[in-house]
């Protein structure tokens, strides 16, 4: 039997919580432990309890949802769902946010289908996803992942502190490490979010299928040549850096197949002058993928052309990892029943990578792990205009309801 | 008969003019009309001065030596060599002033042969050739090219006015037009110059042949595409503004033949973050060649190219002209004169084209006009490490002396 979401319900709360860092003009910019994010937190905090939902925070500032209690939850094995409710400064009111509303508006659905899971249903909001103080904070602190010798260190663009943050929560950056949670208990993880890019929209399903979240390598790269003078150095005599750069950039299109991605996004040309030959050209490269044998390979492929188009033009390359993660493949088991409850709805659906990192990646070791996603609106993330369709959100709260039951079984 | 020059006088002469604006650790800074420069030209006065040659300063702050006195220079035909002897900041000590130096040395080895041309020489050293206020101020001045409607709002880059500084050599910036010359009156201009270029040194010359000043147009590009996410969007979804420059780049390299050159000097990447496709991409080209119609027909290839390339890619494109200038022949009659002697003396020679704007190119319309080039060692330039050989230095005066006396005949 297939359980719906009061779709009005839901629809109030999404609308209601926009309004916790709202801009004129639209978006939200709310960033982790934030004056706009504390606010919205008491909000959630008294809809929940006032519709008989438990709720707590743990050690790690993530506030936490269920129909059990917070020892149910924490000493037995349960069903997790979770994302976040920070947002990027101007972002969208949906990216993270409809995940944990429509988390909260399943255990309400569930309850009004007068359901007893087996299993608890637990719904995280899990704190910082977004980099305020470094990115996926508080799922990385449940999932032991987050790096406990630096976490007092950590500051956001301003030189705020995240134990500064956290004490305004009365709680002490130091047990962070107490929120972990023993990852065998957790027997599923699956987590609704918006696509953030326009591979729904543009085929016209509701419903994405994620098979997994591509993993990535991103690189600091640098080519040296010699700067000169624009007009008295013929072509065959230059070492130019940019034309390093180019010659990569253009490899990058040739080793991208399939669902891999690779992006220059940051580009900084010395001395950058219009009569003056680049001397130094230093940029990033951002490559993900979903397979790991060619995440690997292809990190392999475009260090070794960098070399190469070096030696051809006379200039050296060198180059640095700023981040690395492996892909994860989400659970065949989930991707199964997604797509089958997909089906059931009449939602039309596509089976898709994530290539954007999230919470849910965290739970790699989790039995039965995936995601959900519905279409942003013509691809538009991480700007006041992103947005998804009232039918699309609605869809992806039936989808992730069920899902949800389902892995109780 | 040919003359020489006195190479330890010019050596001497050279090294003693060196100390203006010299910085620890090699190199000078020199800008026009700033300290340096106004003790070097005192230091060129009195040296003149005291070895007989006439010595004048026009409406345009230019200083000019000759064996004849003003008046008879300014009323009747002269044959003009002239260079300049402000610098870039933390520039060689021989850009510009080599032409300068050897003119008034040429001046002195006329006298010492005792021999009396028929027409004057004429050596000017040109105010503000490098752009402290704007560039080739002086030169421009006296070929009447000079907008003189802006010039007493010409200013440096710490807000400095040319009007303030010509207030140093008691002159009135709104007279500069008075340095005015009749360029039918100027029988020949020839400029000697450092190469500035890898050209000669690799090719162990020791003379450049100049045939002609390489015209250019500079242009300020710009492919708009749509920023996105560098994960969640496909290849093929896309709207890579930097592949557009990409593409264009690799174009550049195929459109530039023989003398051509084209170098994309400055680039600006909008957002500039690692993890976002760039939406816009800013970006020169300085294209130069020394044929008038294939730089115009590369200019329209550029263009056309841009249009194409963000057809295909689904950007758009639009670019304007920051500057345009024809290119200068110079005249047989000089080319062919330069390098007879060139093989008189026995030093090694190259035709070549100048790829660097100089003040010869004011001279367009004169009827013999001409450039030398000695090596620069590595083709360095606009940098302290700048250099060239004594031996090389010596050959050009040698050229120069020569060729001026010629021109007279």
């Amino acid at each position: 039997m297939l359980i719906s979401i009061n779709s009005d319900r839901f629809l109030d709360l999404i609308g209601d919580f926009a309004n916790f860092g709202a801009l004129t003009g639209g978006g939200i910019t709310r960033r982790a432990l934030s004056t706009e994010d504390l606010a919205g937190r008491e909000f959630l905090t008294d809809y929940a309890k006032a519709r008989g939902l438990e709720v707590w925070m743990d050690l790690a500032a993530n506030l936490h949802f269920s129909l059990f209690d917070e020892t149910e939850c924490t000493r037995g094995t349960v069903v997790m769902t979770g994302s976040h409710i920070d947002s990027v400064p101007q972002g969208g009111h949906l990216d993270g946010a409809l995940g944990v509303l429509a988390g909260i508006e399943s255990l309400l659905a569930i309850k009004d289908a007068e359901i007893k899971t087996t299993l608890p249903v637990e719904v995280v909001a899990f704190t910082d996803e977004e980099g305020r103080f470094g990115g996926m904070v508080g799922s990385q602190a449940v999932t032991g992942l987050l790096d406990l010798s630096t976490v007092a260190d950590l500051i956001d663009d301003t030189g705020f502190t995240l134990k500064d943050a956290m004490q305004a929560v009365d709680l002490d950056v130091n047990e962070v490490g107490g929120a972990q949670r023993d990852l065998s208990r957790i027997r599923g993880f699956v987590e609704l979010h918006i696509e953030q890019g326009p591979v729904l929209d543009s085929a016209k399903a509701q419903i994405g299928v994620v098979t997994g979240i591509a993993g990535l390598y991103k690189l600091r790269c640098r080519f040296i040549g010699l700067a000169g003078h624009a007009g008295t150095n013929p072509m065959n005599l230059r070492r130019d850096a940019l034309a390093g750069m180019t010659h990569l950039h253009t490899r990058l299109s040739e080793l991208t197949q399939s669902d891999a991605v690779a992006t220059i996004g940051r580009v900084d040309v010395t001395p950058n002058a219009a009569n003056v030959i680049p001397g130094e050209v230093a940029f990033t490269i951002d490559l993900r993928t979903t397979d790991p044998g060619t995440l690997k390979a292809l990190k392999a492929a475009i260090v070794n052309s960098g070399a190469e188009i070096a030696k051809t033009l006379k200039l050296s390359f060198e180059y640095e990892e700023l981040s690395h993660f492996e892909p994860v493949t989400c659970s065949p088991q989930v991707v199964d029943i997604v797509e089958s409850l997909a089906d059931r709805f009449g939602y039309s659906h596509l089976r898709m990578p994530s290539g954007a990192a999230h919470d849910m990646m965290n739970f790699r070791v989790v039995d039965c792990k995936g995601m959900i996603f519905v279409p942003s609106i013509e691809g538009i993330s991480h700007n006041v205009l992103e947005e998804t369709d009232d039918k699309d959100v609605i869809a992806g709260g039936n989808i992730l309801v069920n899902t949800l039951v389902e892995l109780t079984r």
